[in-house]
């Protein structure tokens, strides 16, 4: 690791003295394949996007590419989504969008927004008039009619953390490196400009041969071995009263592994936030579930904040990620791993990242001496003396029907609230926008997340909607049978916007929605002649176990849309909690 | 109305006093029924957008308010292009358009960046988080996760012209005020963000006897008087030789009536660039069609480049809206009438505005001598020798069963290059986004529309639309059904981006789109049981005549969707042309 750290470190000072040195040597290059090949070397496989006069030369270079392929998706905010779940799943590559100038890439920013708020590597291509057009700034379609043509990369600066404008084939190639180096070291969108006249402008390939890395910078031997000494002395203190609590950056800052070695190696106790759902084995006997403050399940609460020392790695303490706000774990008794930091206790040492911090710890740690016992996580069914299709009946059956490596999606709401408490079988995968919560999100992240799933050799791709998020992006299921994917999609019918509705208005017309012939949607979006998809509606507890019986089903054969009767104001249990809790923050109060 | 342009300004000079003085001493309202009744007061029966959990309080007031409706979108960007459709139709009023913090907002961020640039007035109302949560900046969801609780308005600000940013209820009337006025002023979109706190604050309710108006500031009448009779001077030396060309700010800024007063007394000849038309009566015998640079028709582009003087009304100079700048008419023979300043020949005068001015002309102006001859604008049938549904053939023959009042709305690409050259009847409105064009704009520009129709008292609701541009915004058609509105649905089925092909990569693989059954779309999106919608496919012209001869189908007693089967590669003459100049600046040059 120290060493791969290290050569990264050095393939990066090559690349600043290229910059300066301008090197000229070698093949000459279409400044658009020149960023092909670097997606290649990045193994991105699939772009996502829509055409616009302002990119089809571009997407020649695309379509005539051997491995990366064009997607074409029905709008830019679903391609945004699709680029964001892409990159989820593909982990160590990056989810890349293309629009258009204008009306493109601003329909696409809340996606990219949305990359930005829960970190995921997403490049966001826009095509751009020309160089001579952009000097000139005549009053092309696609502008505001007021020659501010630098309008877009102002918006595009408020979600983006680096933004390449090329605007000469001569620093073309830095600016590209420089753009992609930032995208996926910090797991996070940059932007990037092509002007039609620059793409097919020649110049050298020499900077290609050193590879891009998104190992971050090495850290500072010293303060590190400080450091770890400060950790070491605080977990023996702690007498093997300690657990690991696993969040969002584990997964988007990769060290998954690294945690999963510290646990194998110490054999303590793990528990994971919401946003960390997967990232470590749920069938591990050191597994204990999803701790999120206050709505925790009260033994995972009380064994969580009991503990005299948490080793918190990437923690992200948005609201619905921690029960509102609702930690009890004081800064005294926690040690916080960052990707660019690390806190102990009081203290902060900034530049002390975790991807070479926690192999270092976990040699220098010890196995526990006791093994503090850890309850399983597990979801009973429970005995309901009805048919109906209840939340807490919904959630532990499909739990039955997880199988290892499927990719678990779940829309902001009653699904990503009411999977929490669901074990997930061992390497599979669990999305969801937690933080940023733009529900629709997942339609299209699941178009993105099923094509990664194809690439790194995952299983099923399951999609859990509700009705009402289903409406916003509806329209990429076209793209799904367009491909041939096949996820499993369960529309969770319950008649209009149930979390709002959980939030504020239970009765009120606004958080009702038009009825739509779910069944239906397949068949009109692609799948013509019936041959591609199919679909169905249960509405009763046998229906629905009937279907996940189903061996065919279960078999993910073609795409399959399951249209699930549910009742109106029926929600898990975690999201009513949090809904109290967050409606007492939000109320409306009459002064 | 130079004494209502005088009221105007009296009522504005008192608000500002107001605004100062802080009067208090009427009735109290809350801040959220503040601004509600200011948009009653605007004639705003509608509002658009998707309920969030920052807006839910708000639209409490929204849904029990006695005349404005909340349509409830299916998603954002269509409820801004809905806002958007909605001011176009009702003139002297505006769209309004209602989100949630972060997500809702970014969502619609393309619609309202539309409507700045095509200068439509459209209140963007944002639902944000209380001010003790501004102020604190808890990582609550639907933020960055960085604490940047301006990141979103910043955006905002590139996209509007106003930004009223309410922090307290003190301001919040003087706010709002502040930025209603400047979006019915100016024609363009405001954004407004209302904290969930400040909704139900009580305020003064002493501001809302004073009306906002729409008039701008009154010309000062020294300088007027100078322009009018260098005006004056130059139409004399003009010897009735002159043309009166209409353009897009004559509709935006509201002087069709001024310019039809100046056209019937005069009996000069007019033309309109595309994005007027419809600006006047294209059956009368004045007028002579569209002119567009040089891809007019010969005898058009003859008779406007040639007359001694043109009195050029509201002129939007875009590449779409002038043949790709190809306009021959020198400035040495131009006067130009704008919102709030006009131009005689090199000569700019700011501040004196067409509004005021256009009547004082018409005062001053003659009758004209001499009637040029203007050669009808007449749209002849062709004769072809086959069945197929050709763009040439398609635009004639829907231009028969076009009737006075109808909406007709035209999606950016063929449909909009297609209809230009069709005459529409007396007081038919025509709906387009020639400078934007963003496809997909259509079909929540038509929900709009048919809202707006419906209160103002025009006919039917046309759209024209490829199947392209449909399925970015397709799930809108779910609020039409859901409304109960009844508009005309043509889909172009031409299988893919037709303009995309034109201006480049005709034989791509990424302009081709995935084959819906479009027929089945009303049944699947509301419809349920096939009463409320009816569907039709028509693949020759017979059975394009038959249908639009059919008087159950003309009478548009429900909502109806076309699907026209066009060639692949055809497409209206005009387009065919713009697309060659267009290519031609845009061309991806291998260097």
């Amino acid at each position: 690791m120290a060493s791969e750290s290290l050569q990264a470190e050095v393939d990066r000072l090559r690349l600043q003295l290229e910059t300066l040195q301008a090197k000229d040597g070698s093949a000459l290059i279409f400044v658009g394949d020149y960023l092909l090949k670097r997606l290649e070397q990045l193994k991105v496989t699939k772009m996502f996007g829509v055409p616009g006069d302002f990119n089809l030369g571009f997407l020649d270079l695309v379509e005539d590419h051997a491995t990366i392929d064009w997607v074409g998706n029905c709008n830019e905010l679903n391609a945004a989504y699709g680029a964001d779940g892409y990159a989820r799943v593909k982990e160590h590559s990056l989810g890349v969008l293309l629009t258009t100038f204008g009306v493109g890439e601003l329909s696409a920013i809340n996606g990219i927004a949305g990359a930005f708020s829960e970190m995921v590597p997403v490049l966001h291509i826009a095509g751009v008039p020309s160089m001579a057009q952009q000097k000139s700034k005549p009053m092309l379609h696609h502008t505001l009619g007021d020659s501010r043509y630098d309008a877009y990369i102002k918006a595009a600066e408020q979600f983006t953390v680096a933004q390449g404008i090329i605007t000469s084939k001569d620093s073309a190639a830095a600016e590209i490196d420089r753009v992609l180096t930032e995208c996926i070291t910090r797991a996070r969108p940059v932007y990037l400009t092509l002007p039609t006249d620059i793409v097919y402008q020649k110049i050298s390939s020499e900077r290609l041969k050193i590879p891009l890395s998104r190992l971050p910078p090495p850290n500072d031997p010293d303060v590190q071995a400080f450091v770890l000494d400060e950790i070491v002395k605080l977990v023996d203190e702690a007498d093997d009263d300690i657990v690991v609590l696993v969040d969002a950056c584990a997964i988007r800052h990769d060290v998954r592994e690294e945690v999963n070695e510290l646990i194998k190696k110490t054999g303590l106790p793990v528990y994971s936030a919401p946003m960390a759902k997967s990232a470590v084995s749920e069938s591990s006997e050191r597994y204990g579930g999803i701790y999120v403050g206050s709505i925790s399940h009260p033994e995972i609460k009380e064994k969580v904040e009991a503990a005299k020392l948490i080793l918190s790695v990437g923690c992200l303490k948005s609201d619905f990620n921690t029960g509102n706000f609702t930690y009890s774990i004081p800064l005294s008794r926690t040690i916080e791993f960052h990707s660019d930091h690390t806190k102990v206790q009081f203290a902060t040492f900034p530049g002390i990242g975790m991807k070479e911090l926690l192999p270092q710890l976990t040699s220098r740690l010890q196995p526990a001496k006791k093994l503090f016992p850890v309850p399983p996580f597990t979801a009973v069914l429970p005995q309901e003396n009805n048919d109906i299709i209840s939340q807490a009946y919904f959630w532990p059956r499909v739990g039955q029907f997880f199988k290892p490596q499927d990719v678990i999606v779940a829309e902001t709401g009653t699904s990503s609230f009411g999977v929490l408490d669901i074990p997930f079988p061992d390497k599979s995968v669990f999305l969801s926008q937690i933080l940023w919560g733009s529900i629709g999100w997942t339609t299209g992240a699941t178009l993105g997340a099923a094509f990664a799933a194809q690439d790194v050799g995952l299983g099923r791709t399951i999609l859990f909607i509700g009705d009402g998020s289903l409406q916003l992006t509806v329209q990429e299921l076209s793209s799904m049978i367009r491909h041939n994917l096949k996820p499993i999609i369960f529309v969770l019918n319950n008649d209009g916007y149930t979390i709002e509705r959980y939030l504020h208005g239970k009765e009120r017309k606004y958080n009702d929605i038009a009825p739509w012939k779910w069944t239906g949607l397949l068949g009109v979006l692609g799948d013509i002649d019936g041959s591609k998809s199919k679909s169905y509606t249960v509405s009763t507890k046998q229906e629905l176990s009937a279907l996940l019986d189903n061996a065919e089903f279960a078999d993910a054969g073609k795409i399959q849309l399951v249209e699930v009767m549910m009742p109106q104001l029926d929600a898990p249990q975690a999201l009513a909690r949090q809904a109290e809790l967050s409606g007492k923050t939000n109320a409306y109060v009459v002064v």
